[in-house]
């Protein structure tokens, strides 16, 4: 699959490419210092577990985006699914498209598109995205959850991302909820909120459920999905209900966390799972008052992300418009 | 119970005189750039719930670490056992002090003392003490976990201090490590760090386990104190040994938290109860390979501090000397 589509507007002054590489989706567009998407593409991610054909794909996307004038494009930006080094440009870790641990992406892009290129973490991306295009504006320390496939996060102090001695941090996913018995995690550890609040988790507490729901149709549905699932509780399947109540109680545990950690401004929670919002609002916002500090708990807002699937692009564009 | 002590060295450039206001001693000291502690107080805090007594014996600390000499002395600094606007120079909650709760004490030091003062959560003051003059001395990205009568902490990023929209941030004591089957809390919460690792807490384990080590001399111990049983524990007591083992557990479990959050290069481990390092060690590290991810937890030093009892002093004193 690949597509791409083209605003209206063409006037281009300090226009970016930004890339968000996911381990399914390679999506891309042009942007622009206001923040408009001019172009967009979208195609597969390549998975012959080559290096060189995920270059070649971004070089795809981009040549598709530009259409052949390149001269108003001044970087190119990507966010990386996994811990990259920023300075080096080097994807460091990236469970989802392991072939690109420890190469550097970065000079790769650069020799092929001869633009300059910079690497960020997706979440710390879509983090950045959401405080300059989204819910998050004019705030100054935010958390951003992004409840997708697995869960990430983003965490900006004093208006900049807090990517680590490493690299590494924001690591939100893999907050102890449950560390004793909690569900083993795909990272080693046990009990972390991924394993109760990604788009995966919510298929299988349903599956796990399922059992104690004898009339619900989810029992029998093929593929299930977090989508799917969602589409039930609208509906008010128990089974859904009681898996997004759950799931609400092992987010609000982790958010009185990182609030009596970080006391930010706004938590943002982005990510696919998130149209489930309605569904586990009210256990989130429980355990967050039953648990957080008062004063940090009562003034911290709560909210959906606005960006939606752009958070990551918007927020890779604007990492590059600030070189 | 007062006493003050004077050091020899009496040359005073850019000297400042440094509280550290506990809720059982009020220690103070004049300190000068270069981290020497010149002259040391020591008394009770007042206990008569009066916020005027409180600031009386801040201002008898001083005149007695000055002898008559203000001239020298550029600021006066106070650590303040809770949660402070350092801005306003007012202190929000104090649970051990509650009479200072909404009380603008920097401004009434100011009054009697004739000196700028400023204020400063405690924890956070033992942090910038150990980057100071401690173990996290060239360190940019370290936290500072407190283990005394409960558990505070310091994050710094970037050499600052992150104190948060509210200034309540790192309360690493009320990081949820078991929060379903935990121990209630006195923040309201349950299965907080500080349940599990101060000083209160080993002895209330220590009181728990009991009935299950009946040789422990601990079991007809008056008064007893996580000192008494740390000593107990060097001498091979099972049931101390036990105590200190869980403490570690639960201690390396809001570590990893911790380093997948914030991947810091140091985590520093002050108070009281760091004593017992030796009998935490092995299972706070085990816990900290097993949960938090490879690289940050392999790079992360974690180190006992190096201040002391004076941590809070120091760090107070440093954030007057960069005003």
């Amino acid at each position: 699959m690949t597509n791409s589509s083209v605003c209206d507007d063409k006037t281009q002054s300090g226009v970016v490419f930004a890339v968000d590489l996911g381990g399914t989706h390679l999506r891309a567009a042009l942007i622009d210092d206001k923040g408009r998407i001019r172009v967009r593409f979208k195609q597969n991610t390549p998975q012959t577990g080559r290096q060189s054909d995920i270059v070649k794909a971004i070089a795809e996307a981009a040549r598709s985006c530009m259409q052949g004038d390149e001269s108003t494009t001044s970087y190119v930006s990507v966010a990386v699914p996994g811990t990259v080094n920023v300075k080096k440009g080097l994807v460091i870790k990236a469970p989802n498209l392991p072939c690109l641990e420890g190469f550097g992406l970065a000079a790769a892009v650069e020799s092929e598109l001869k633009l300059p290129a910079i690497l960020e973490n997706d979440a710390n991306a879509a983090a950045v995205g959401e405080v300059w295009q989204g819910a998050a504006r004019g705030c100054h320390a935010v958390v951003c959850v992004t409840l997708g496939t697995g869960v990430g996060g983003g965490i900006i102090l004093n208006d900049k991302l807090w990517r680590g001695a490493d690299g590494s941090a924001a690591e939100i996913g893999h907050m102890a909820v449950d560390p004793f018995t909690g569900v083993a995690c795909p990272c080693g550890s046990r009990g972390c909120l991924e394993v109760y609040a990604s788009a995966t988790a919510i298929v299988r507490m349903t599956r796990e459920l399922s059992p104690q729901y004898l009339n619900s149709p989810l029992r029998k549905t093929d593929d299930l999905t977090a989508q799917k699932i969602h589409s039930a509780g609208l509906e008010g399947d128990e089974l859904a209900l009681e898996v997004f109540r759950r799931m609400g109680n092992y987010l609000g545990i982790g958010l009185a966390t990182l609030i009596n950690l970080l006391n930010p401004q706004m938590i943002v929670i982005g990510g696919g799972v998130v149209n489930g919002w309605n569904l586990f609002e009210k256990q989130m916002r429980q355990q967050v008052m039953e648990r957080a500090f008062p004063i940090p708990a009562e003034h911290v807002r709560i909210v959906p992300g606005e960006c939606g699937d752009d958070a990551g692009l918007l927020g890779a564009a604007r990492l590059a418009l600030d070189k």
